[in-house]
């Protein structure tokens, strides 16, 4: 079999041992040793990269311990917005959601919004139409309901903050660092398939206490989420600002293509040049055509695993 | 006074010499004109660039013959969508909105989105919530009805067809080549100031029909919109979709950076070729930080025009 490889992130942020329990660490690590091995299993059955990372992210969308899908923050409103992109590194192809509510997995939406809409980008209201008629499968309230999420909610409400990133810490000692925290609540993958095909897709809960319909670099194809045969498959979190105005995901492409930098210079310079510069916090995925893989932050932590046939992982939360 | 220049376009796509009147020309010419001079005043007075492409893209929302602002197509359900950005190459400060009905002028959303929101990219209701909160101008659904505009969505209603453009065929002969023809309704301007700063922006009322709250690149930095003083300035228009793949905006900026090319052949790459290769049809503005301009296409036209000095104005529809 052809070189394959496969990694995920799961946010990046101000993610400190100190406020870490070994039971929540084992849980993290579990979560993202999953979705991972969810990944793999298409790859190590000639499935392709774009199932591979669609797999991927669909699992972590349905643990409560990420903020995607399931586990998504409250926004403003007391509501979930969702948004998600998906790319084929193949064709170029591309599809892209933001703003929808109960969706139980807007990666699947973006998906089917690739292959089925004639469009790339489909968006609120009008996005849960297409997912509708498209049978995707919707879930009420009550299962995006999260005592935690809503503590997080709560708080930020009552100090009039958005609250940028999502914390982990328990419920207890939310108080006094909530919002000094940056923790960037994404969840993302990136494959190279056994046919040489690369893809990557990164899925959000949005911002707690969120306002004003704000959208971030998830859904946006070369900000939040870029693939390309010729070059890498990235997938991005942290404050998502920063990376639209860096096109923080197909900058790195860019630099692999045009100045013939290598997959671990290119992401260097996106990470700590270019969006650190501007003073954008975060970090990323990314695997070239010849399975190469990095992953890259420069905040405290990143939650993210890899593994290049299936048996040897890495899993790590913090720096080292 | 250091070099200043302004660039603008109306739209790009099978404009046929064969279906316009001398009078129609003659609109759309001073149409162009008259919002190029507009944003040309504020770099005479030494203004910013950021401010001259504002007044030119808000000159344009205003003029019913373009498709934006007050001149925006019909959705599927009978309304107004209307999407748009700004960049400020000084800073790669950015704002950009979507989804928004019955807003005056989205490019002064966008800049207000960018200077006060503390965010980037805000969409749909949410959007509209901080228009009113910043005294933005809202017009009635009056403001925005226009009768040719009606008919073509009627049309489109009937045939079950996106728009994917919009016509400037009279009313009377829409029937034939309404959907046989591609135009792309577009606006944007891209600006070099006294100060030496380069910035762009694009505004779009979207497509005739269009739905599921499609969003195509107008409103996102890097494939309609981007600024960098060290590269260029760029505004595209054409099938958002295809713009949006290859990151169009900026992939012209990288090509300059990365690969030293001049504004002239990253334009020409970009149009003529990425774009062209995976079947993407329209053209873009750009400007570099000497004052080179550049207009390029690879549609049948695209409304244009550009000055260097105020009294020099190239105002140009076809190919020749």
């Amino acid at each position: 079999m052809n070189k394959t490889g496969i990694a995920v992130h799961g946010g990046a942020g101000t993610i400190r041992k100190s406020s870490m329990t070994p039971e929540k660490e084992i849980s993290y690590k579990d979560g993202l040793r999953e979705a991972l091995l969810k990944g793999w299993e298409v790859l190590n059955k000639h499935g392709s990269a774009l199932d591979a990372v669609e797999k991927t992210v669909q699992t972590l969308e349905d643990n409560p311990l990420f903020n995607a899908g399931k586990g998504s923050v409250f926004t403003n409103e007391g509501r979930h917005s969702m948004d998600a992109s998906i790319m084929d590194g193949k064709n170029l192809d591309a599809g892209c959601v933001s703003s929808v509510s109960n969706i139980k997995n807007p990666v699947l939406l973006a998906r089917k919004i690739m292959d089925h809409s004639g469009f790339v980008f489909l968006s609120g209201k009008g996005a849960e139409e297409f997912a509708r008629i498209h049978g995707l499968e919707f879930e009420n309230d009550e299962y995006f309901f999260n005592e935690f999420r809503y503590q997080q909610y709560q708080k930020a409400l009552k100090e009039n903050k958005y609250q940028l990133d999502h914390s982990e810490d328990s419920p207890a000692d939310i108080s006094p660092d909530l919002t000094d925290e940056k923790k960037f609540g994404t969840v993302g993958a990136v494959a190279l398939d056994s046919y040489g095909n690369l893809a990557a897709c990164t899925s959000t809960g949005g911002m707690t206490n969120t306002k004003y319909g704000r959208i971030g670099d998830t859904p946006l194809i070369g900000a939040g989420t870029y693939a390309n045969n010729n070059t890498c498959a990235v997938s991005c979190t942290g404050d998502g600002e920063f990376f639209i105005r860096t096109v923080a995901a197909f900058n790195v492409s860019s630099l692999m293509e045009l100045k013939d930098l290598s997959i671990y210079d290119a992401c260097n310079e996106i990470v700590h040049g270019k969006l650190k510069n501007i003073g954008g916090e975060g970090g990323l995925i990314a695997i070239d055509k010849k399975g190469n893989i990095v992953l890259s932050f420069n905040s405290e932590g990143m939650y993210r695993a890899y593994t290049k046939n299936g048996k040897d992982i890495e899993i790590k939360i913090y720096k080292d």
